[in-house]
């Protein structure tokens, strides 16, 4: 089909769509009722297994809100754990490794990822694709090598990274080893995603932002860099996104490891964007869920100003600037897809 | 005398000094032993109510460092709770309102500041003033309005600031009532500092950078600018930082709002900053303290690398990006200060 009967990827390729396509970071999940209702209890990574009951809750959002895409309800440390380095994600604090990335020897713990290794990931895809209607695209996603090492060497959420920081400067060659196959890892779990009819893809450098420009360049670009180069080649016209919280200040350098489309928190205007990169740059944000959990009237409100920001570029993907808050009240993330479905509607 | 013979004030002058001046935020206290060994259990506001222990604890880093200025041991939430606002700072936490700020009503529990509320404050400015020699300036510093008003009304520390942010677009006029009184509590609490001794002073914004900047300028711009521009009223000729965490994409208006000299973390390079803001603008900053951390090698390098990145220009403040780490080995900083003094020596 072409890209026009899609609005997302339409938008993601620059070309006018039927309306601005919606999307909502985390959109699967504990802000949704009927989430809560099938989950169950413990790791993320236990649901996450369960191709029918992951499939479920990637279709959730699709159905109550109407967003013009499904992303995979899944984890950015999925591949660390199908590969048994030994991490898990705790309820309530997040990703945990008991034993955590230190030295040479941990590389071991990190052997290449093979699809076997993430049958119930490509399952899912599969079942969700299958109930989709042909305009609303999978979404794939992976964590990006800065992220995942994060929490690989941190063992656990992090403010400071100081241990992620400690093993750059003072261990780089280590620390090259390990971006390298972070790398190869997320590659091959987005390919293998795109291989079971994801038809678009996400990589989440979420705490990049905690770096300079000069470490982000040296020490980071290079591997996501190498991601955004290999699936072009495995894949070539799929679109790619880049994301990261509070990433202002590495834009360029984040827009240079080689995505489509520029993922944008609030802190960053839509203008100011194409501004830096290019009058033409495909652009994915930006309301911040902090104005959706204060309601429908200051969200409404919020959607407003991104739709101003963007002033009706076709290369424009709605999404929150980042995650769902869990105390989210759903209906009004529904107003927000209904109003801009409505307000960018060209038929 | 004049300011070349002190270094501090000479480098937020722009003016050649002996060596770069050095100090680190948050460098009274949990890093250092003897603070430890002093400090007793309890609030800190407590503390602070102690003018010869606060003034001890005060004097501690330079006497260990040898470090270029004293910032006042207080906390940002004094003002506060001098005037009865009925907030506190929880050991481990951070500062706890039981009531926040949530209604035009509260506005009656921040009645202005007098400078018969904040007697231990300025007893203490006193008593350290008289131990330092003249070439070591006493630091007054307070809360910058927006950073203030995030504690009062999220009441407790927060990472999505939704209460604020519903405040500030649900409720503009009560935002604006609040921020114009925590303008002039600002502009009060440093005016007594500088009156009873100290000779500069730092607002702290450190929360800002969860802002658009649109937000800002609009909603807390001007109230910063108003202390800035009310303390060069009160007293002329007497520097002020402005700083906050993670303000890269504010960093213009942040030095529009007035200081002289502009606070940078790492993640703004000098460099970068003085070609956004001018060639010859001053600035403070900006070793990353997760590096400070990660032990002496590291450590200088990191040093050393600020250095380079400042490029010899005499106006720059040596400091951190952020606050000293509760967990930093104090040896690691008595190092950091006495190689920047050694390379940037002009003796």
């Amino acid at each position: 089909m072409g890209a026009p009967d899609v609005p997302f990827l339409a938008a993601a390729r620059g070309e006018p769509a039927a309306h601005t396509p919606v999307w909502f970071m985390r959109q699967a999940g504990r802000s949704l009722p009927e989430y809560r209702a099938v989950r169950g209890e413990g790791s993320i990574l236990h649901a996450i297994k369960q191709p029918e009951l992951a499939a479920e809750i990637t279709l959730q959002p699709w159905r109550r809100h109407g967003v013009d895409a499904a992303v995979l309800y899944s984890d950015i440390v999925v591949p660390a754990h199908a590969v048994g380095f030994g991490i898990d994600v705790a309820p309530g604090t997040g990703p945990v490794a008991e034993q955590p990335f230190r030295s040479a020897g941990d590389l071991d713990r990190l052997r290449p990822l093979e699809p076997g290794d993430i049958g119930y990931v490509t399952d899912t895809v599969a079942l969700v694709a299958a109930e989709l209607p042909a305009h609303v695209p999978v979404l794939a996603f992976a964590g990006a090598p800065f992220t995942v090492a994060s929490y690989l060497v941190e063992g656990r959420p992090s403010r400071d990274y100081v241990h992620t920081k400690a093993l750059i400067h003072g261990e780089p060659t280590l620390w090259r080893a390990l971006m390298e196959r972070l790398a190869d890892s997320a590659v091959a779990f987005i390919s293998a995603q795109l291989g079971a009819g994801a038809r678009a893809f996400q990589l989440f450098d979420s705490w990049a932002g905690a770096l300079s420009p000069a470490d982000y360049a040296e020490f980071v670009l290079p591997y996501s860099r190498h991601v955004f180069g290999r699936l072009a080649e495995l894949h070539p016209g799929v679109p790619g996104i880049h994301y990261g919280v509070a990433c202002d200040h590495l834009l360029e350098l984040m827009h240079a490891a080689g995505p489509q489309v520029i993922g944008l928190d609030w802190r960053t205007s839509i203008a100011a964007a194409r501004q830096r990169l290019g009058a033409d740059v495909a652009v994915q944000g930006n309301l911040d869920p902090a104005l959706v959990l204060a309601g429908a009237d200051v969200a409404l409100a919020g959607a407003r100003r991104v739709l101003a920001d963007n002033a009706g570029h076709p290369a424009h993907i709605f999404n929150l600037g980042h995650g769902v808050n869990p105390q989210t009240d759903p209906g009004v993330l529904t107003e927000v897809t209904a109003l801009v479905h409505e307000l960018t509607g060209r038929s």
